[in-house]
């Protein structure tokens, strides 16, 4: 079996998805999932690119023993030694460096020429190599590249050192069968001497495509994201591509990858719990309906045979089978446990497991029935909490057609509680502006989306806002989960806000370059 | 030039995605916008499946002039006889007829033996035929039968006087160099005789690669739909195979659509606000940040040169350039239909224009900037109304987190007034449960879903929710749209039960086969 490595850059190209910013508990939370999924590499960050990468890479890198952890740096010394630093304490690391080698971007952006280009990567390769033993090195917008001077680079960074060479299609632009071409020809060159990466942008909707098609010309290592998250359309699809290879060995014969399909399911609900962006339901392999039937016509053939219509199972990547109740009042805290470990919170501490199992209870009093997804979002954010400046007492809303809508809430903060009232548009307004009063803070709406965590009128509802507190700094994003969406709307607001508090000092705005 | 057929079947295989039923109108509304954006043939319902899908394709049938209406038949005199009366009034008109020609199928789903298989495809041709000029076969799993056969049905339904031969990857199987396989061997075997198309589905990810490849290999018809909805994983996306031959012109040259890719954004936006299912914001093409650039390095490159990380534009698919704020309070009637041209709703007649004007301008009163967003929206919301049984006058909410939520409201129905409160759980159970109290009927939640229109604490709050008031029956889609969340929510349940009961005599499950 030859292995295709794994690196997944949902923490780094992913995070520079519009509206995914993520916080450092966060970032921690899904290395440990990545970490589970059995990814060979977890790129955590731009290490120079602001303070909140380097610590959350510095954090990880303690965090993770099984997974090589990686940052990103442009070829320039300062952003590969604070790379080297965030990465200290980590047990298997790498340096990832890049430089643009594509006409239109060594002239417009970098305004460099061919050969200093060629000096710049191999003195940063060196100077990596110097620092740390596993450095890759990509060739910036590779496939818009000239051939000859692709080599003319390859064979500069190997010398150096590099021990990964990635051809990235920066900008979506190429065919399956140009990416194959591009892989063949420099593969031919290379040889064996380094490990070819394809990192493929989904622009025109063919990253996962042109991956394959890297793959089956000599790429050995595939840059990918949990759900296609990234720049603009997004990257590869993790999801994807690993299960083609494992559902198409009969032409992937020989080729393997060291992921666990079944944490797949788990790792998706995490990424969109924290971003809040949700695939769509007909998203391959992770959307809600990718496994459903919902044709009469096809119904009856799944009753008959079921390969008639499917070709994969949903339980190949973790979706429990049984979707249904699980828990109810009487449950106790043993039961409780157990169905964490099922639903692979199996690492938990005494203390979340006694918060979240509190919750739970509550929760058991006042719905009928309580679902695996109502429990999976009461996990996922008792486990990515942060620290609470202000907190929430109580609130009352009163909204009438006739009327105006106005909130009265109650905050506590540093042990004082302070109260007001406001009105507004409606009532998500009016809770809104009270928290501003209250809190002195004037937070700027940038989306506001709440779901029904599971079906029925009782449902939990998740609300996720993001909210820019300072037109500097890149918005924050908040999460509220509540019976009442009310409720829940004031906790997703006050959460961003606390966020932003926490987040202060280590955010900044990514404007290097 | 050579032309590639569109084939959209958002109306049929789109409307099998789990919970996008439509309702007549707004299938009516969809079929204009897609003979605007210039599809050649639509397909519009499975005409024997309901006498809702009839319904539907007949009355598209009378309003579309441009574009080809299709209804899918299984091979059985009944399903082509019934395809043949909803197409009557159509102007052009196409029946697709089908059965399933691979061994898995045919064994487990059909039992039957393949020549049996052979007859009953070219009895259903010949009468379909003898009620259509324009007739299309498809060998259901064709991508996983046996090539022989395929030749050997493909030959009789020529014979029989198909025009169209499609061979889809039912259950999204294939790999790209296996689809483009499969269609240059049967290209070889037909020739000019019909004109071959593809159908694939998206499981793998895989769907738009397969399409392209199939069309490189000669298929001249493509199968897809607006936003790749569709079963499971859902279809080919129409926006992203028509983007790529449009941008890799350099490759394709030679081959061309009819699509006006001007309207692909609204046509994506309709489909969207129709069915509640939303593109993921990284979905290429349509989604949120498909344009979207956010790390340092990429503004800064798209600063200096636009190309360096640009390969399509926004507005080559009808984003407007300028999103910000357009019309205020002091706009008239001339502005606010001038606008509403620009952004497409140009045929709108003068009953809907002076209904949308009167919220507009209630909304003004209201809302301190009024965007593009808010009037599309609404814009939606009045042009695919339906008959209202039940209207809401009023509505109370109140909410306390130490208290019970409680809400009362009044709705008319046939001239008379009913008010009456309930409690709940939350603010939206509240609603729901009194709605049921008044009206009598009792809804099951299956989903329910948020969005702000724009941006801004006082944004306007669009809601769908899926409800199911008839287990029997498949469960309806209502929208809400309002400045108040809760508002909102009570017109969105009250859209779904006025949904019901207008088509209860229509919608059945589609449980033939």
């Amino acid at each position: 079996m030859e292995r295709i490595k794994i690196f997944d850059t949902t923490l780094r190209d992913g995070e520079q998805s519009p509206g995914a910013s993520m916080n450092t508990e966060e970032k921690i939370k899904l290395a440990l999932a990545l970490e589970r999924l059995g990814v060979d590499i977890i790129e955590a960050g731009f290490a120079a690119a602001s303070p909140g990468d380097f610590e959350a890479i510095s954090r990880i890198s303690e965090a993770i023993c099984n997974s090589t952890i990686c940052s990103l740096a442009r070829a320039v010394p300062k952003d590969i030694e604070s790379a080297a630093k965030a990465l200290e304490k980590a047990k298997l690391k790498r340096i990832h460096t890049f430089i643009a080698t594509s006409p239109i971007h060594m002239e417009f952006k970098l305004k460099m020429q061919p050969n200093e280009v060629i000096k710049r990567a191999v003195e940063a390769v060196s100077l990596a190599k110097s620092l740390c033993e596993d450095v890759e090195f990509s060739c910036e917008d590779a496939s818009r590249s000239d051939r000859g001077f692709l080599k003319e680079i390859a064979a500069a960074v190997i010398e150096a050192g590099a021990k990964t060479l990635n051809l990235p299609d920066t900008v979506g632009y190429r065919l399956p069968q140009e990416l194959g071409a591009m892989i063949q020809e420099i593969k031919a060159f290379v040889g064996d001497s380094v490990i070819l990466s394809v990192h493929c942008h989904n622009d025109l909707g063919l990253a996962v495509a042109n991956s394959l098609a890297g793959i089956q010309n000599g790429a050995r290592q595939l840059e990918c994201t949990i759900n296609g998250l990234g720049e603009r359309a997004g990257n590869t699809a993790l999801e994807e591509v690993v299960m083609i290879l494992k559902t198409r060995q009969d032409i992937f014969n020989g080729l393997d990858t060291r992921i666990n399909t079944k944490e797949i399911y788990a790792c998706s609900k995490l990424v969109s719990d924290i971003t809040g962006i949700r695939p769509q339901p007909n998203k391959a392999i992770v959307g809600k309906n990718a496994f459903a039937h919902e044709s009469g016509i096809h119904q009856d053939g799944m009753l008959k045979h079921r390969e008639t219509y499917e070709i994969m199972r949903a339980s190949d990547i973790g979706i429990p089978e049984n979707n249904g109740l699980v828990l109810g009042k009487h449950s106790g805290r043993a039961a409780f446990k157990d169905k964490l470990e099922s639903m692979g919170f199996g690492e938990i501490s005494q203390d979340d497991l006694d918060k979240a199992f509190e919750r739970f209870k509550v929760l058991c009093d006042r719905k009928k029935e309580v679902y695996d997804e109502d429990i999976r979002s009461i996990m996922t954010e008792e486990t990515t909490k942060i620290p609470q400046v202000f907190e929430l007492l109580g609130l009352q809303i009163s909204s009438c057609s006739s009327g105006v809508p106005h909130a009265a809430i109650s905050i506590q903060k540093d042990r004082e509680t302070r109260i007001d009232a406001a009105i507004g548009n409606g009532s998500v307004d009016a809770i809104l502006k009270t928290i501003d009063r209250i809190s002195g803070y004037k937070g700027v709406l940038k989306d506001y989306k709440v779901e029904a965590v599971s079906e029925g009128k009782d449902a939990l509802a998740k609300v996720v806002v993001k909210v820019e507190f300072d037109p500097e700094k890149p918005a924050v994003i908040g999460h509220g989960l509540h019976l009442d969406t009310m409720q829940a709307t004031a906790r997703a607001y006050l959460g961003a806000l606390n966020s932003y508090l926490s987040m202060r000092e280590l955010i900044t705005n990514k404007t290097i370059c």
